[in-house]
């Protein structure tokens, strides 16, 4: 592997693909697409529509993604060890290939393992990144609204750290990701905003919204059933605080 | 006007529009572009660039943006008319057409005032956004690193922010963006790393990084010599804080 192209490809609409990365597909010579659990099957599908369409002609590997150690007493070895595992399937899955390239959901700069992984090779391939609409991105854009107040900064930040630290110190808007808990629900409600998308762009989009006092509960309800129809979700919300929207 | 489709292009480059910005475009009746001043003549320049290959049917409106006034005391209630006047000159850019589109550099959530002026429009038309790469995006791809670190948080914020309020609490990665004057300048500089660019994803582009003691002051004149000869610039950077990378 010479060259690595990590190609963001938005959140699960086809259309969210930009020309630089379509054209990044067609030129790769290899195109590595994961196999993941049953559950996830229709992203893996998605990967291999968006290729039919955009790459028709370059071949595609498929590889059985490695699954992280869950019991693993260090959680963070396990992570490393991981992507050690994720590396070494990519070399195995790439073979001869020259000019390799993968699918990333959202945009590879945006908690995505990639880069990380990437930096793992041996010897090292140049590394290309090509950027992607994020759920952030989708999230606002299918609400139509800003994700900034005029001129005040904005968190990107994680379910777990919601949890653990509660409301960040001076700021008033979170874009909160990675959060399997509907860790909103310990925030004290009061004066504060929530707009939340569950498979953002894609046909089984859902989008609720409202003061979170009223919409938490809700999401909480609408996100347990899609998630048992569905057999996994993806989703992710914004909160803001002090507004009179 | 019925419809306004507020449409993300991305930074610069062409090939940062997505398949759903194409099809927006080419689904319009019309398109207003704004004639900004002689400086920012290659940007208008580029967003006729793209139409003519993504929507060579629609007619273009292109309408002069009128400008804030600098000289008034009270700098929200300029910004306040300056809004009412954009939305009026849309509205007489749009004439009678149902379904406008508008080409948002960037992404039209992000630090960007469409959504706002739109909401002055009368009647109200319906909203719709397509989110487009942002510059915090193109800036990562562009030098190959992760947004985050692992399971952390990031700050989207502004040059103004960083120059009043210095490093935020509880956060060591600032995304600082709206920063006409290198307000890194003002920080204490050890342990700081900075990844900059300007013109991203243009031919143009200009990309530094290092840590800030060394890297700081070479952006400063890299800077002020680009702006010098394109007569203006546009910039953006990441800041990190007590990593060992």
């Amino acid at each position: 592997m010479m060259d690595l192209i990590l190609i963001g490809i938005g959140t699960g609409n086809p259309d969210h693909v930009t020309l630089e990365g379509r054209r990044a597909m067609a030129e790769a010579d290899l195109i590595l697409v994961p196999r993941k659990g049953e559950d996830k099957a229709d992203l893996a599908g998605l990967r291999l529509a968006i290729l039919a369409e955009a790459a028709p002609h370059v071949p595609v590997a498929e590889f059985d993604l490695p699954v992280r150690d869950a019991a693993h007493p260090d959680y963070r070895q396990a992570v490393e060890d991981w992507h050690d595992a994720i590396a070494l399937a990519w070399a195995q899955a790439a073979g001869q290939a020259a000019r390799v390239a993968l699918l990333i959901w959202g945009d590879p700069s945006l908690y995505d393992s990639s880069l990380r992984i990437a930096a793992r090779l041996q010897p090292a391939p140049r590394v290309r990144v090509v950027p992607g609409i994020t759920a952030i991105q989708a999230l606002c854009a299918a609400h139509a609204i800003p994700l900034n107040e005029v001129g005040a900064p904005v968190l990107i930040t994680t379910g777990r750290r919601l949890r653990e630290g509660g409301w960040p110190e001076g700021v008033d808007r979170l874009a909160v990701m990675l959060d399997g808990e509907t860790s909103f629900r310990h925030l004290p409600p009061d004066g504060v905003r929530i707009w939340w998308g569950a498979f953002l762009g894609m046909t089984e989009q859902i989008l609720e919204a409202g003061p979170l006092a009223e919409a938490g509960p809700r999401i909480v309800a609408t996100r347990a059933a899609a998630r048992a129809r569905h057999g996994w979700i993806m989703d992710i919300y914004l909160l803001a605080r002090g507004e009179s929207g």
